[in-house]
């Protein structure tokens, strides 16, 4: 038995587009990320790679870029699940900062503490801030689960459950299932998928709109390690840009 | 207990545009639809009802307009449910032809037996046709209780199990219900719900992208029986059209 997983970053949003830590704040795709999301479907399409079912966090840019990708693959009319453990990293107090300011405003090491150490959060978001998600009615039930801020290591402990409980379950029934999520919580799940060490999951950048297939055994481990874009050339130009931001 | 219901019927498609027989045939939205969509989502969002689940068919044009009405009322995030059974009603033999030359073509009163008649079914569709479904993956679990054609006493029996077996449980549980459909699909929810005799249904049109609320008591009864379109004038001058097609 193998299981087909195919794991799909957003693409660009209004905030990469100006270049603001996100997180949580609820930003809708640019017009760039629209037409990143187009160029999935087609790479789907094209690769005869059909989901028979999608996952999604519970934010519009995850959520619009498969609504997208999935029309244009003709796979519009799937079951969907979405949870809030598939959002991307919750920033913290870093929310909608500018990566360069801050960049700047605290200087490289901590900046790149913040943003690829495994196990250091950026402060916590005070709570009401304008950026934070206190009253938000789609996490109204998690109560004092809400994160207020998460490093990498946060975001695996809440994936793992979902992972286990409810894209497990639809892999082990034989469904070609699609994530749609962030930079982050797919970080979290590929270190999972590939035993990637806390210290070597910081190289790792994985780029928007380019599908990503893992074939999985019968323990959901890959048979392809590091899984196979669907277009590899654009994938490794992106990894590199995205090894950039901030700079 | 009062329950929420929230009917609405998808915005334009390319082939409303031009007037042709759809039913099962899988058509977007035109741009004009996508427009009506999202004039749907404002509604919802100005008149702050908003929906706790969503339930679609399998057809992109209902989808689309679901998503498009939900990213507007910043209800993107709900939970979906999708399901066949409310499909827009077969048209067998007339899907992908001309309204207006069917009506040239067979008159007056066929055409209407075929459009408004409760149990009078159009021709079924051929075998392997470039309109059938036949070998659509979507309704691949379907086997032979794959529509041929519908009369609208058809659609009624199909849609009413999903009604009571996956809308009345998410009514009843206190959620705010959507759902996303197609004229006749809707016709025969109303049908049921307003208690409407076999003939009078004839007469009723429900118009695009303009959400209908229902308020149902403890039966799923409506206390305001009809329901109520958030845009009452723009429904009454909607309908009207509806009427008119194919002239």
């Amino acid at each position: 038995m193998t299981a087909t997983l195919v794991l799909l970053r957003h693409g660009e949003s209004t905030w990469n587009a100006e270049n603001l830590f996100t997180g949580w704040v609820d930003v809708p795709l640019s017009e760039k990320g629209e037409a990143e999301a187009r160029r999935g479907g087609e790479l789907l399409r094209e690769a005869g790679l059909l989901p028979d079912v999608l996952h999604t966090s519970l934010l519009r840019r995850a959520i619009s870029t498969a609504n997208i990708a999935l029309d244009v693959a003709d796979r519009h009319w799937i079951p969907v699940r979405r949870d809030w453990r598939l959002n991307e990293r919750h920033y913290g107090a870093l929310q909608g900062k500018n990566k360069k300011q801050t960049l700047e405003t605290y200087g490289e090491e901590q900046f790149m503490l913040w943003r690829r150490s495994y196990d250091t959060p950026p402060p916590e978001i005070e709570p009401g801030s304008e950026f934070s998600q206190d009253s938000d009615p789609r996490y109204a039930d998690l109560g004092d689960a809400l994160p207020r801020t998460e490093c990498l290591k946060d975001v695996v402990a809440r994936l793992l459950p979902y992972w286990e409980s409810a894209i497990v379950p639809d892999l082990r029934a034989g469904r070609t299932v699609l994530v749609a999520a962030h930079g982050n919580s797919l970080r979290a799940l590929v270190k999972h998928l590939d035993g990637i060490s806390d210290s070597d999951i910081a190289g790792l950048n994985i780029p928007t709109g380019i599908p990503l297939r893992y074939d999985l055994d019968e323990n959901f481990r890959p048979t392809n390690p590091g899984g196979t874009y669907l277009d590899p050339e654009a994938a490794a130009t992106a990894a590199a840009a995205v090894a950039n931001q901030g700079r």
